[in-house]
């Protein structure tokens, strides 16, 4: 989807993703130490909901977006090979589709994972580890014969979703680290941001001036903006981490005595489940 | 053995591999759990006697292999050098006799671990990842001066190798770990159905068109060809896995009460065979 | 900042910083063996307080390193892009000015992590490993057109720099591990070194003899060299280390066995705040 | 030394030290087990001799090693940098001797470590693991300028020389794995004899004829070569290994049963040792 729309859809979806693991490991570090959150949203069967969640509305999104690069007016309409001109048809919207259906097998064998209890909890971290990685390595081959900047903002944002995938696959043996959570949050959110970032460079929206794709300056400011980036998402997960903790702290004030029993004992339900 | 044959060959190999490392490690953790398996199966002299067997064959395997390479009519007959004419005799062969060398000696290995027992027994995963390292090294320095096309289907199977390499590396530290048994047999899976898709690229069988081995459309179409192989592996292994389960489960359901202690027994014998 | 005090100075800070390390953590180990040290020191506040100091001096550091990159008479004055003229103002001072940035954020989460004690202690290493990370990163897509030598003796650098990043990285799972802290001291101290190397191979001072930057012995025996800054930052880290350990152990025979069960308690209370 | 004794007598060291480690690894692991050796020899005083002998022969022949590159008759002697003709003294020389000085670090570390305790026992893997990954380092950047089979072998050597480097940083969390052990005893195994090997190619020894150093199939069975040198170490030191165990074995029968109990102190006190 070479325009600034097909940037930024994927972009928001990184984004929210990103905000919405932070919000989470933040709320369950916080929730797991005590400090605070209201009991009937700690306990294990919340947890269990919330991961249900996720995974179908993971499922739900990876499926509508097969289905949009494959039904789009100029989409290949589920034809592969066009025999008669003898040419692959619209190599690039199966390729986005192949990146969907990974994310959307990483849903489902979450969404199995969580429902039934059949198989170890770590292989959804497995599974997105394989999505994230799968993603990098179609796009590391999908760079060929471009220009240099074209390339270059592609290169960059490869280090984010390989750090996604190296932190979800350390997540497989580590589960349950808050730093490895936050870490793989805010790399999403950079993979979003700099998506976005992406849709301004190659397809400037509104009268916007065009970038010279061949200058050396250019690639120079776009590396240090990248870092930019970095520090803007770490700041965003730092932000999310802190109005957990305080909202949290605050609830906990007004809850009385007699029901930090109750909440030890969901604690510990809640630690037994993340085993 | 540059033909459709000899690629075929190989990948029916690593196919039956990866499904039998899958069923393998799926029946274990079916059984480790205590939901299901018929008692006697489980115990330790059979885990033990499955060992043996996948060691024997392997080796037995291994050594046709290199006898095959060798003694083909086209063969090297083991003459490595031609003096008269100054070359190397039939490198090719040779080279995939070094690599069948290899898994014979993983074999041999395991054979005399799990035979004696006088070693650690993370030695057969360790000879494993030598083995798979040594088949991508040997791929990685083979490949000069190809086309193009020749080059990337054999790169792109580097991933899976190496990949498998990796595994059974990280599982002489982390033995019995589900996940990562399960990660080894896919990989399997997708190198061996691989196999069979350079076959069918390089030396299509039956008056099949053949492919421009230059065309950079059929490089990204084989790319990501590539990842629907691994989307398959992936379910292939996810099937043997439930197929397991909903067996052993099945015939939980018929055991007696009486035998689940006898199980236990049996269990505690396994966990300790594992350390 | 292309001249000798702009590889100086840095190379200055990342000198002191590795002695600081090196010396700190020799203290520490010394210290939890009980060999000695005046208990007072050894106490659970005092180490806090040092954490705050060191994380305050690293931002007000890097928050200087900011404004001086910015506000240096032929600095960017917080201009980043010159509309009349249609290029981007000093990048360079930029880029170095982001990688101060990325250090004074370490310093700064380390200040409020060991302040406030709401966050996991370990996030200090991270935010480390993340701010040499990206300084590596920048470096890396810094050298584009330059001389052989110039770009050879600044990816030389690279060793130090990305070696210290996973070195952080490390401690994130291992923290108190004496043998990663003081390899990342030395390799801190070797980054500083070299930084001055830097500066009298490209940047003479004082009628020194120019370096002829297409040499290839000069090339070989600049990589000589770098291992010669190892060995010596390698030994500066043993000498600190051994001089601790001296001090610590002299001190100990004057304190009267009386106090030695007091030690023993404030050892406790350091361990426990080790966890 | 560019000649074939500068390549057999680096390789006789390694394939000394090699098969040195692989036989200490094995012995400790049988004594470890209880399963024979003499009980006077595996006590904890002798396992600390074993040690600081090796250092001290470490230490030997690294000094030794310097001082013949140096003072060779067409050595440096000491000389860096000639000023009347402008160029560097015999750079290959200094290379050479910076290898030996690593070692000769790693050696004196090794030694302070075993005599005086005051250090993390840790520490002599960390700096073989440095001592080793200088030698890769250098060799790396040793290659420019080469015909095409020189650069090749001397890259197929860096596989067994970083091998050896990441091995020993594993060791320096997993000390006393066995298995860690024996594939460092391996790959130093193979540094050895490939370097024989080296040898053998560049420099025919006794009329043997000259190699095509140009020819792509000459590259092609040198590769394959390192593979089959990979497979002699891995029996050499399985054959190391049954030897020990037979020996062991076998001296065990003789020790009466009332001995078996002292040794089971001597067990204890090693394993604290090993800690």
């Amino acid at each position: 989807m070479g325009n600034f729309k097909g940037h930024a859809l994927p972009g928001s979806f990184f984004l929210v993703a990103g905000l919405w693991w932070a919000g989470k490991a933040s709320f369950w570090h916080v929730a797991r130490r005590g400090r605070g959150t209201a009991p009937p949203l700690a306990s294990r069967v919340v947890q269990r909901r919330l991961e249900i969640l996720e995974a179908s509305v993971t499922v739900a999104f990876s499926v509508i977006g097969m289905l949009a690069e494959q039904f789009v007016p100029d989409g290949p309409w589920l034809r592969l090979y066009n025999t008669e001109e003898q040419h692959w048809e619209r190599l690039m919207n199966w390729q986005h589709a192949t990146m969907y259906l990974f994310f959307a097998l990483a849903g489902g064998v979450a969404l199995a994972v969580h429902t039934t209890g059949s198989a170890p909890i770590a292989l959804d971290r497995l599974l997105l580890a394989i999505a994230f990685f799968t993603e990098g390595f179609l796009f590391l081959y999908h760079l060929h014969g471009r220009a240099m900047l074209d390339v270059h903002v592609h290169q960059l944002l490869l280090y984010a979703v390989f750090g996604t995938a190296l932190t979800a696959f350390l997540e497989m043996f580590l589960r349950g680290n808050l730093l490895l959570e936050l870490l793989r949050a805010a790399l999403s959110v950079l993979q979003g941001s700099w998506f976005w970032q992406i849709g301004f460079v190659l397809y400037p929206p509104g009268g916007l001036a065009k970038w010279d794709l061949m200058d050396h300056n250019n690639m120079m400011f776009i590396t240090m903006c990248y870092c930019w980036h970095l520090a803007l998402a770490l700041l965003t997960v730092a932000l999310v981490y802190c109005t957990v903790c305080w909202v949290a702290r605050t609830r906990l004030r007004r809850t009385p005595s007699v029901e930090m029993g109750l909440l030890k004992t969901d604690r510990d339900l809640e630690s037994e489940d993340e085993m």
